[in-house]
C-alpha cells in the first residue's frame, strides 16, 4: 500500500493548499484515496484518532480547494477529524510525530500552523469562535469566509446552541457545516439526533430547526461525493449572512472494520493497515483500567442499592458506564455532550432520594463548574462525582489534562474531595459514598491502568476525612494525594522518610496533620494537580491557621499548560517521576 | 389599598395551596388582583424584584390550583418570578422579610419550604432539574407531575437546550412552561427570541423548534387569562411524556409604569404603591457605581481605540455596557444568557486582533470556566474580562455572591488577575489592558457605589504585577486586594501598621513581597473572596517557595455559603467590617 502511494502520488506534491488548488477537480477523488491511505498507514503504527478523520477526507479536500485558506478561516470543532487538514497544510512529513512529545498536536493548535485558526479539543466551541472571527472581519472591513465544521454530537452541546442563537441574528459571513455521522465517540443521543435522523430519512419535512433559527439551510448532501460538496460550497460562497450546510458522512469511511465498529475505531490503537485488524498484545494479566473499576463497581453496587443511578455526558465507553447501561438501561443515562445538564439532572435526581453517580472527565467538568456550586453544593445534594482522566492524560495534551480540579473544587463549600491511591480505594470510596453521605463528593482518578491485579475485594467503608500512614520513617514527611503515591513509594524505597496518603483534599484530616506537624520539621506535599491552589495549598492554609512554622514544600503541576507526550515523559519533564522525586526528597535530608 | 385587602380578602385565607384549591374558579381573578396588590405593596417599601412576579400571577395561581403541589413538583427558573408562589405557599406573613438578613430568600430555596423543590438563582437550570425529578419519580413508580417554568431569556441559555435535547427522547412526565414576555432583565435577544416573536405574530407557521425536539407543543396562549390556563393545564395533565406549553405574559402586568418601563421595574427599588412612581432620593453628589465607571470608561476608550469591542451576556443594564451599545451598536454585543458563548466569541475576536472587553458578573463567570481555560488562557488570547458583582453582593444572597473567582481563576496559567481598590484603579487598569497585553486579564470589582467623587481623571498606566504601599507603619503588614482596602484603611486609622494594596493576585508582586517578608514578622491578608485557595493562599505559596517562616494570617470569606442580607450586615457576620478588622489586627500587636 505504501508502495502504491509512492507510485502516483498527488498527495506528495501538496505542501500547502496552494498546490491542492492547482489540481484538476477530476483528480480529487484520487487524492482523497491517497489521503485516506496515508492517514490509515500512519495511525496504524503511531496510534491516534482514526475514524473521524477518515469520515471527512472529501470535505477536507473540498474546503481547502474551494476556500482561500488560511485567509478564509476554517475551525474544526473538537479536532479529532483534522488529521487530513494537518496533512494538507504543511504537516504531512511531520504527521508521524502526531501526539508524541515534541511532535505535532493531535488537535488543531494556533502555534502550530496559520491554518489552525483556533485551538480545539473540547466540543462545541467552533460556532462561537468562528462567529467572533466573522464579526471581527466585518468590523475590519475584510471580505473573508469563516467556516465552522461541527459534528452532530458536538452541535447538541449547549454552547453550540448559544452560538447558533447569536449567529442567526447577525449578518456575519459565517458558514456552519454539520458533519452528521450520527456518532461522537459513542453513538449520538438526544432529540436533536433523532430529528437529524428523520431529516436524513426524509420523514422530517416540516419543523426545520436550523431555518427557524434564521439560517440559510441546505442539505443534507452526501459528504463523500466530492463534486457535490465542491459545487455546494461554491454556491454558498456567494450567499451572504449565516449559512448552514448539512452533510452526511460515515465515520471510519474507507476502512471496513472502522466503518463497522465505529466506537472501537475512534482511536483504535495499533492495527494492521492492510486488513484493519487490531493488533492485540498478548500479555500477562494486567491490572484493570481505573475506568473499568468504576464501570464494574457501579454495576455491582447498583445491583445491591436500587437508589443508584449512573450518568455520563457522552462517554459511555470512555467512562465504562456502558456496562451498567447494558445491564440496567433504565438506570444509566448517556445524556450527550451536555456536562451542565448532566450535573443538574443529577441534582434533580438527588432531591428525590436517588444516589446519582455522575461520571465526567476532570477536564470536562470545567464545563459544569457553576452547576456543581449552584445546583449541587449549595443545596448539599449528595451527588457522587467520579472524575475520570484526572491528572496528566498523556498524548491528548494541554486541552485534556485534568490538572485543575483540586484547585477549582477546593473552594466549594460542602464538597468532599477524595483521590484514591489505587483500585481498592476507588472501589471502597464508591461503596462508602452510596451508603448515605450528607454532602456531595468528588472522586478523582487517572486515565489508564491501575496497580492491583486482585482488585475485586470485599468492600470496606472509608471514614470520611481520614488519611493514612503508608510508610513510617524519621527524617521528614511526604504527603501525597491520589495515584501519584505509587511514584512516591518507589522514590522513597531506600530513604528514611514517612509517607502519608492524605486521601481527602477536603475535609483535610486535621488530626493526622496536627501529629505530622508536631513530628516532622519538613513536610513535602505531592499531587498531580496544579500546585496553585491545590492540595499543597490546603496544607499551607492548615499550617497558617494553626500557627505552624514547619518547612513545607509543594510538588505538583507547575503554573503552565503542559503539552502532549506520554505520561512518563511528562512526569519527567515536570519532576514528578520516581527519580526526580527521589532526588528532591533526598535534598532535604 | 391595604384597607381594600382587609375588606374581602381571599388571599388572607390562603395559608397553603390546599386552601387555594377550595376556592371557586370564578373567584380566582379576584385572588389574582389581591395577590398582585399584595406584591406591589410589599415590594414598594421593602424593595425586590417586581416585574417578573407581576407577570406570572395568573400562572402561579393556576399551577397551584390545578396541580397537587408539593406532591407535584414545580420548579421556577431563576426565581425572580416566584414571589406569588412564596406568598401562596405559607410565606405571606413573612413576605415583608424578603431578602433581608434572617428573612426569606428572594429566590426559591429548598430549606425554606417543601414547595420550593429546587433552589434557583442562575438561569436555565429548571429543565434539567425537573427532568431529574421526573426520571426519579418514574424509577420510584410514583405518579407525579413535574413542571418547569422558564422564561424566554433563560430558555436561550445553552444548558436549557441540553435539557430539552435529553427530555425530548424520554417518556418522563414533564411539563415545560415557556413564560414568554420577550424580556429577561433586559429585552431578550437572539434567533430564538425572533422565532418566538414570529410565533406570536402568527408569521411562523412551519418549523416549530419544540415539536422538532419531540415535545407535545401547545400554545401560544394568553398567560393572563386564568380560565384558559387552567383549562389547558387540566388537558396537559392527561398527556403523557414531555410536554411544552407556550404562554404569553406581560412583565410588570398590573402596574402601568412597570409594564411600560420593564427594565427599570425589574427591581425598581422603593416606589409609590398607588401611583407606581419611583421614590428618588434627593441626595448630595455621590461616587459612581463601579458598573458605570466600567460603562463610561469602555466607551471613552473605544472612541480612541477602534479595536475595542464590548460583550455582555444579557446584562447591558446591569453591567452598564448599554452606554456603548447605544453609542456604538456595531461594536458592543448583548449575546443573551450565554456566558460560554460570550467568552469563546471574545476569544475568536481576539484572534483577529480585536480587543474584547467581556463583562460578566463574577458568579455567572462560573458558567464559562472551561472556556476561559480552554479557549482563552491556553491560547494566550488577550481578552479583558471585567467581573462585576465580585465579592459579597448583599440581598441576592448565596446564589449571587462573587466570592470564588480569585480561587477558581488563580490556577489558570497565563491569566492576569487584578482587583481595583477604587474607581481610578478600575479606569486605569482598563486603560492599561487595551494598550496591548500579551495575556488575558480578569478585573474584578464589586456591586454598588465606589468611593471617589472626582473619578474621571486622566488615564494612567498601571505596571502589570505591581502592588503599592498605602500606609507605612511598623508593627505588621496588612495586605489587601480590591475594594475591601477601604475597610482596612478605616480599621487601621489609629494603628501603627503598614497597609499594602497588592492589586494583582496574579502575577504577585514578588519583589514587594520579598521586602514585606523581610521587614515584618506578621502579615495579614484580607480579601472579599473565599480564603480557600484565594489571594491569601497565593501569599502562603509565595512564602513556602521562598522559605519564609513569618506568621501569615488569612482573612476573607469563610468556607461556607453566605446567605442574604446587606453587605454591611454580612461583613459584620464574617468579620470583614471595620470594627472586626480593627480588633483582629490589634490582637497581633
Amino acid at each position: 500500500m505504501y508502495f502504491c502511494l509512492v507510485q502516483k502520488s498527488f498527495l506528495n506534491t501538496i505542501n500547502s493548499p496552494k498546490e491542492l488548488r492547482l489540481l484538476n477537480q477530476k483528480d480529487l477523488p484520487q487524492l482523497a484515496k491517497e489521503l485516506r491511505e496515508f492517514i490509515i498507514n500512519i495511525v496504524a503504527t503511531k496510534e491516534g484518532h482514526l475514524g473521524a478523520s477518515l469520515g471527512v477526507v472529501e470535505l477536507t479536500i473540498a474546503l481547502h480547494y474551494v476556500f482561500n485558506t488560511p485567509e478564509d478561516q476554517l475551525i474544526w470543532d473538537v479536532g479529532h477529524q483534522a488529521y487530513g487538514h494537518k496533512i494538507l497544510t504543511g504537516r504531512r512529513d511531520n504527521f508521524h510525530t502526531n501526539r508524541q512529545l515534541g511532535g505535532i498536536s493531535g488537535f488543531p493548535k494556533r502555534e502550530e500552523s496559520e491554518y489552525d485558526t483556533f485551538g480545539v479539543g473540547h466540543a462545541s466551541t467552533s460556532i462561537s469562535a468562528a462567529l467572533g472571527m466573522a464579526i471581527a472581519s466585518q468590523l475590519k472591513g475584510e471580505d473573508k469566509h469563516h467556516i465552522a465544521v461541527i459534528g452532530d454530537a458536538s452541535i447538541a452541546g449547549g454552547m453550540a446552541f448559544e452560538g447558533l442563537n447569536h449567529a442567526g441574528v447577525t449578518d456575519a459571513n459565517l458558514l456552519i457545516i454539520l458533519n452528521d455521522n450520527a456518532i461522537g465517540i459513542d453513538p449520538s443521543v438526544g432529540a436533536l439526533k433523532q430529528y437529524l435522523t428523520n431529516v436524513k430519512k426524509g420523514t422530517q419535512k416540516r419543523n426545520n430547526i436550523i431555518k427557524a433559527l434564521n439560517f440559510d439551510y441546505s442539505g443534507p448532501i452526501d459528504g463523500h461525493d466530492i463534486d457535490k460538496i465542491i459545487s455546494e460550497l461554491n454556491r454558498l460562497k456567494t450567499v451572504k449572512g449565516p449559512k448552514f450546510l448539512h452533510i452526511i458522512t460515515t465515520k471510519g469511511k474507507g476502512l471496513k472494520q472502522a466503518e463497522k465498529d465505529q466506537v472501537k475505531y475512534h482511536a483504535p490503537g495499533k492495527f494492521n493497515a492492510k486488513t484493519g485488524d487490531l493488533i492485540t498484545k498478548i500479555t500477562v494479566e494486567e491490572p484493570p483500567k481505573y475506568q473499568d473499576v468504576f464501570g464494574y463497581t457501579i454495576l455491582e453496587l447498583a445491583k445491591q442499592n436500587k437508589k443508584i443511578v449512573g450518568i455520563t455526558p457522552a462517554m459511555p465507553t470512555g467512562s465504562s458506564l456502558k456496562y451498567m447501561m447494558e445491564d440496567m438501561p433504565n438506570r444509566a443515562f448517556d445524556v450527550g455532550i451536555a456536562e451542565q445538564h448532566a450535573v443538574t439532572l443529577a441534582a434533580g435526581m438527588a432531591t428525590q432520594g436517588l444516589i446519582p453517580f455522575c461520571n465526567i472527565y476532570s477536564t470536562f467538568l470545567q464545563r459544569a463548574y457553576d452547576q456543581i456550586i449552584h445546583d449541587v453544593a449549595l443545596q448539599k445534594l449528595p451527588v457522587i462525582f467520579c472524575l475520570d482522566r484526572a491528572g496528566l492524560v498523556g498524548e491528548d495534551g494541554a486541552t485534556h489534562h485534568g490538572v485543575f480540579d483540586l484547585s477549582y473544587l477546593r473552594c466549594i463549600p460542602n464538597l468532599i474531595i477524595f483521590a484514591p491511591r489505587n483500585e481498592l480505594e476507588l472501589r471502597n470510596i464508591m461503596y462508602t459514598s452510596q451508603l448515605g453521605l450528607e454532602f456531595p463528593i468528588a472522586i478523582r482518578y487517572p486515565r489508564g491502568k491501575g496497580v492491583t491485579l486482585n482488585w475485586k475485594q470485599p468492600f470496606q467503608n472509608i471514614e470520611i476525612g481520614k488519611g493514612i500512614l503508608l510508610k513510617k520513617g524519621k527524617k521528614l514527611a511526604v504527603l501525597s494525594i491520589g495515584t501519584i503515591a505509587k511514584n512516591v513509594s518507589e522514590a522513597i524505597l531506600n530513604i528514611d522518610v514517612s509517607h502519608y496518603d492524605m486521601r481527602f483534599v477536603k475535609p483535610l484530616d486535621e488530626r493526622l496533620l496536627l501529629s505530622i506537624f508536631e513530628t516532622y520539621d519538613t513536610i513535602i506535599t505531592i499531587e498531580d494537580n496544579s500546585i496553585t491552589g491545590g492540595f499543597g495549598s490546603a496544607v499551607l492554609e492548615f499550617a497558617a491557621i494553626n500557627n505552624y512554622k514547619n518547612t513545607i514544600k509543594l510538588l505538583g503541576i507547575p503554573d503552565a499548560f503542559i503539552e502532549h507526550g506520554s505520561v512518563d515523559e511528562l512526569q519527567q519533564a515536570i519532576g514528578l517521576d520516581v527519580e526526580s522525586l527521589s532526588n528532591y526528597i533526598k535534598s532535604f535530608l
